[in-house]
């Protein structure tokens, strides 16, 4: 029995094998923007989603090609949400190398109309990856009513994204919601389920247990990396969240926690483009020394916990709860 | 029987339906979202794909409720693209109200991430709305396949039309190609078949011989009405889309057929922003005597016969033959 993790190397396979197809007896714009898509799709990521659409599908039979070749139809989706994600943050920079809407050579209004249609491209690939996938057209009608719940949540987690930092009454409640639709249900429940309906897996439901609260610690830890990780490994600044104005829940804790005086202090930083290295150091140090740093693992250990607490319900198989257990310790125990 | 045509205010009681079910229950952002989505689809927009949905369906049956709740479904689609456009286009209006980036009051990036973001949003309610409808796995699945198809030729049309104003070299051929693609397929073809599959119909590849040419009719149609149709019908200047390059098939042919001092006198204009009246009434001139509008009106009417002779092997139903020819008048012999 192969474990889910160990299929990365076969989805960047099927994705490049789907990039030559369609390749094949294109020319012109249509072929440019193949080329630049697989680019861009390939050049970097984890394949954090086809890797969890695998184990749902695992969790009622054995991985084949099938689901392989279905699981790609994740990393378009992927490409297409962030290729729109660059855009609406003016990124320059994605994985490694120039954002999407860098890789044309036009004025800046043209880069940015092809970027924005490429990525839908990308995502009319995706569906037609999946329904054109060899499984039962009731499961995979199944699947794909969770793919569009799933990109309807992370829309709505997006768009609360966005606003968020705007509002100055932000509470843990909003910055859990975010999470929730924005990483939990795009990154780890919406792609498990997808493959528990492809292999016909009934409870699917029972699936929220473990994916939400996965999701959730996964970007409580996200963050905290984002502002304590090593840079070089992030592949990011770990000023931008920051400069960003995001509030995070270790933001919001060091408000409550720390003395008013320190809190103020990082209110009249946060969402500043120009800050320096020595007032991000001091605001780091007020989150670590007011507890807040701490507060924040405690929460992404208790949703941890949780999504552990609810292996035991989605399968009877002592190797498969292992294999689950340890998917989640990689998402919630990483340095990048 | 009742013609498809006849089915424009069910379908936007369908939608009403749609968005007054989707609001409830929601709050924040999300129902700003929703309601704002709501009003930019409803505010205008002549249905056209839902009524071509329709006509297609009732080649193998009779229109009952479930085509009219999928059918809205392609004006969420309709939505979707339309907002994204007009980000790419930089265009203010649409629908005589505020384009969709301009009914936000943040800054510009913000206005435009919110506006991408919702569209994305009406993508995922179009997939969610066909997959709930009450059909046959089968041919629920069929009639995804063709969204997924005609998403993806709209976005190479899309991509052609962006990019073919940079070029010296663009051919008849090439224009004839956006068309087909970019609206032939999305606004007529595809909706078409769509609506074929859902109903079971079985020559559904045989629609393309209706669809694709009364699309590209309806195009250059549109192109002369572009230029030459009355400002106040169109909700347009007739200016627009020679400030924006566009190589119509008037142009094309200008340049072929006018002397090559009024040809000069177009390509030395075409795409200029700052082009006056009296200009661009000698330019309409140009196209008018040298030919080029007749050589293109006998296009549009060559390929509007061609839809016409497809017909019978449609249907053997005369009340049905009759009624997709007068689908086709309608669609060419319009003022706006």
């Amino acid at each position: 029995m192969t474990s889910p993790l160990e299929y990365r190397k076969d989805i960047d396979e099927a994705l490049e094998r789907f990039f030559v197809k369609k390749s094949q007896g294109k020319k012109g714009v249509e072929l440019e923007a193949i080329v630049k898509l697989r680019d861009f799709t390939l050049r970097g990521g984890k394949r954090i989603r086809p890797i969890f659409m695998l184990a749902g599908y695992w969790l009622n039979g054995e991985i084949d090609r099938r689901i392989i070749d279905a699981s790609i139809s994740l990393e378009l989706m992927q490409s297409y949400l962030l290729i729109h994600d660059d855009i609406i943050d003016r990124s320059d920079m994605r994985r490694g190398g120039p954002a999407f809407h860098r890789m044309f050579n036009f004025d800046e209004q043209i880069n940015e109309g092809l970027a924005i249609v490429c990525a839908d491209l990308s995502d009319a690939y995706s569906h037609e990856i999946l329904l054109n996938s060899e499984f039962p057209e009731d499961r995979l009608n199944s699947a794909m009513k969770i793919m569009a719940e799933t990109v309807e949540m992370t829309g709505i987690g997006q768009l609360m994204d966005i606003t968020l930092p705007l509002s100055d009454r932000v509470t843990e409640e909003d910055v859990i919601d975010v999470h929730r639709y924005k990483t939990a249900q795009y990154t780890i429940n919406g792609p498990m389920k997808m493959g528990a309906a492809l292999s016909g897996y009934r409870k699917i439901e029972s699936i929220d247990n473990y994916g939400i609260p996965l999701g959730i610690a996964f970007q409580i830890q996200d963050d905290i990396l984002g502002m304590f990780g090593d840079e070089a490994q992030l592949g990011k600044s770990v000023l931008s969240d920051f400069k960003e104005g995001k509030k995070t829940h270790m933001i919001l804790y060091a408000f409550e926690l720390a003395d008013p005086r320190d809190a103020n202090y990082i209110r009249e930083r946060l969402g500043k483009k120009e800050i320096r290295m020595e007032e991000f150091e001091k605001v780091r140090s007020i989150i670590v020394e007011s507890g807040a740093l701490e507060k924040t693992r405690r929460l992404a250990d208790s949703y941890y916990q949780r999504a552990l607490s609810s292996i035991d319900s989605l399968t009877d198989d002592g190797e498969k709860r292992a294999e689950l257990r340890k998917m989640a310790e990689m998402m919630v125990k990483r340095a990048k």
